[in-house]
């Protein structure tokens, strides 16, 4: 089920020729070694080398030319930047915006659609789940009345025990006392909001930032000011500075370690200069962390909490996108706002279910994650390539894609004028459902952007999908004329 | 484990008279028929009755004379009416209040301490913790990819359709699809109060109510307006009616069914009037039906949304205190309000996991549901019978409690001038939690009045630990000179 340890040969040759790829140490246009030089050089066997180069193939990152060889393809363009933010003006979330929300959601919810927008895997084996249900088998033969009892606030001992000693890999020393398991990271982002905000506060968000922080802002009467956020290197402290130095911010949220929807990780002396900023101006940063284990590199940058000198800093995270998508445990550590979200999780859920909490600590005391773990990333990884292959292949020429440094999320920034809430609607009509960039904004920006979800199986089904997808988008663009039909199509 | 569905004879025996004790055919004094005419007109054996005797001396309710036999004891008055509301401002809840609710949670949280307040039972045998956890294994075993998948709102299908069916024991008519998967009865009530108000508007309150109404109401910018509630017949709809002629109120939070701290059931009429009254004058009533499955009486009496006509009764409820502490699975059926409802839902935490929907549905299909509750609601009813006579023996004079009418609450009220926060402390010095009043009420009433619980083991340490704090009441009762030492301390 999920792929070993130690992968094959073939694929380690694959990895190691993606990463010169990706890295430009092979450019665009250059040819490969010949498969029998590879073989002799690497001392591996014709197969092996023949096995590696399919695989590139099927990525889409090098293609085979008749009595030629491998050559590296013209590579997607990577997104340097979005669009520049041209308002900093206090405002709640569009109602259109919210409508829109609202409207994927629907979407997706409808069975059969091939999904290639939520990130929530369907189906696959991403997940140890028939691991983790012999462990919570073993967890209730142990404890059978465990389901007797109540488990309240801050939750599972076993757990934060080992949510605080994996929290040292992301550079953060937390006391398991200080952790409070909560129902999710949406519901720690949701009673950190709570805890730091009044109705009528204003929350800095990156542009563009996670769709379902607009909705909730609006149910809690908070307004929103859009800060310009880098693919790169993610969001923009001198302009963050700028509002806090005015007073304008009364929190910030912030993914600092893969971002959603961009995928990029911050810079180590941006963090450290966004921890001094808040601390500084005395403004509470919410730092979403939900994917900063999936980061692709073997060591994990740290995360902004690492570097919390005054509790400023409430990091929210959760292992549904890591481990047990139905388990929806996360937890929060929110510095000098501890008690005051302690209370609230009492009196808005009351407490967490023990078994699923035991569980999870069992899992993660007997090892099986860090393994797990290395298996998910490189997968997602391939997924990644896989897929930024296909919109080399199947979209307009014109268009950018971030080239994610973790998780399972690409932006993709199609030509100027193009419409991909237009383009929504023409997949959804065929059954397939995209992310349009609007939802990603409170001002409802990014009208040329898409995001797109690499957590499903590479099947024909979501392949095809996308391709689909790509042609829809070209028919668009051909409409519009807003640039040639590309030459593979 | 649990008592089964059909109980030996002897406790039939004891229930029949324990019912004819406190619906009064049996005063207090009166002697009982002697042994051997008892079983001779219920064709029972000696040993039967002389088991049934001790049975209803156990629970307080009647107590041997030496060469003389069986009387009714002195029963504790019941509780007819609370202290008058004398104000109708709304405001919100009292800062001493909210810091008093910290206080008696945090007590609670210590290990070793003796709970004699929360209503949540710990230890004890009475959920079916064994069988569902063997249901959950099985469910697992059966789709072991469950935990890797998400489920989104509404929520496992399988489980709206059980409750569906069961809502129809409550006189409820609702729609499977209709029916939103909650993280128990609290997030109900959040979402409920999220989707219906606005910071700064008005709720009506029982008085005394639910404790954790209150410091979700503050987290939420609402004021709280006291409406007052009867010990027998519940909220007072003629105050109710007032407030609502004269616009003062955005919605109104009631337990019609079983109120907790009350443990009253409203009579059917009010129910209708109640459902008529939200529905002409628009105002939202959230229903908390929590202990409403509780109900001691053999049929259940149906809940105000029976009869919503117009979608203006949201109808909030949990399995947590009938079957599964553990699961947090709640739901509610929302009315008019239901989209609201649920895209709060999935903007404040989501979803809910499949694990746990999917196990409570099989439990409930499979039937085993009706007969756990029947059991239940008999241990409950003998503990509550058994808590009074306790009071009844070790409180000082002039105690009244009320007799609920299902669920596991009494609500104890002091003579005049007695101070139970000052009692809270006392007791907790000696290791004992109790709920002191002014907990139930946003403007702190019922300084003399204690919420007991009795969803614990009948053990000595309970039993000791109750004794106790008569013991400790009626040394303050001394102290302050408000009534004189019972002959029976």
């Amino acid at each position: 089920m999920l792929t070993s340890a130690n992968p094959p040969l073939y694929h380690q040759l694959a990895d190691d020729l993606a990463q010169a790829i990706i890295g430009g140490t092979l450019q665009p246009g250059a040819r490969l070694p010949s498969v029998r030089r590879t073989a002799h050089s690497r001392a591996l066997s014709l197969n092996t080398v023949v096995a590696a180069y399919r695989m590139l193939e099927d990525r889409g990152l090098i293609e085979a030319r008749p009595q030629s060889g491998y050559y590296v393809r013209a590579r997607l363009p990577v997104l340097a930047r979005t669009a520049p933010i041209t308002s900093t003006q206090a405002a709640p979330a569009d109602g259109a915006v919210l409508d829109l929300i609202g409207t994927v959601l629907s979407a997706q919810q409808q069975a059969g659609f091939i999904d290639l927008a939520l990130a929530c895997p369907k189906g696959g084996d991403f997940y140890p789940g028939a691991k983790l249900a012999r462990l919570m088998g073993q967890v209730l033969r142990r404890q059978p009345q465990m389901l007797s009892t109540y488990a309240l606030p801050p939750g599972s001992e076993r757990l934060r025990t080992q949510i605080a000693r994996r929290a040292m890999e992301l550079g953060m020393a937390l006391r398991p006392d200080n952790i409070l398991i909560t129902h999710g990271c949406m519901e720690a982002l949701q009673l950190a909001l709570r805890a730091v905000t009044r109705p009528g506060d204003t929350v800095g968000l990156e542009s563009p930032t996670y769709f379902n922080l607009l909705p909730l802002l609006s149910s809690l009467g908070l307004k929103a000011v859009e800060i310009p956020t880098d693919p790169l290197t993610g969001l923009s402290l001198d302009a963050l500075e700028l509002l806090l130095s005015e007073n304008r911010l009364n929190a910030v949220v912030a993914m600092p370690n893969v971002h959603n929807p961009l995928g990029c990780i911050m810079p180590l002396e941006n963090k450290k200069r966004l921890a001094r900023l808040v601390t500084h101006h005395r403004v509470p940063l919410i730092e979403d962390a939900l994917y900063a284990e999936l980061q692709f590199g073997e060591t994990l940058a740290p995360a902004v909490k690492a570097f919390d000198t005054e509790g400023w800093v409430i990091v929210c995270t959760s292992y549904t996108k890591t481990l047990a998508p139905d388990f929806r445990v996360g937890w929060m550590e929110a510095g000098r706002f501890r008690e005051a979200v302690r209370k609230l999780k009492f009196a808005s859920s009351v407490a967490e279910p023990l078994v699923l909490s035991e569980t999870l600590g069992l899992f993660l005391e007997t090892g099986g994650y860090d393994h797990h773990l290395r298996g998910l990333k490189r997968r997602y990884a391939s997924h990644v390539d896989r897929v930024l292959g296909l919109i080399d292949r199947h979209f307009p020429p014109g268009t950018h894609a971030t080239h994610p440094a973790g998780g399972f999320l690409i932006w993709v920034e199609l030509p100027e004028g193009f419409d991909t809430v237009a383009l929504f609607h023409a997949a959804l009509a065929e059954g397939i459902s995209v992310m349009p960039g609007p939802l990603y904004s409170p001002g409802g920006r990014y009208p040329n952007a898409l995001r797109l979800s690499c957590c499903y199986p590479m099947d024909e089904r979501y392949t095809g999908a996308l391709a689909r997808v790509g042609t829809l988008a070209c028919q668009q663009a051909m409409q519009r004329r807003l640039a040639p039909l590309p030459a593979a199509s």
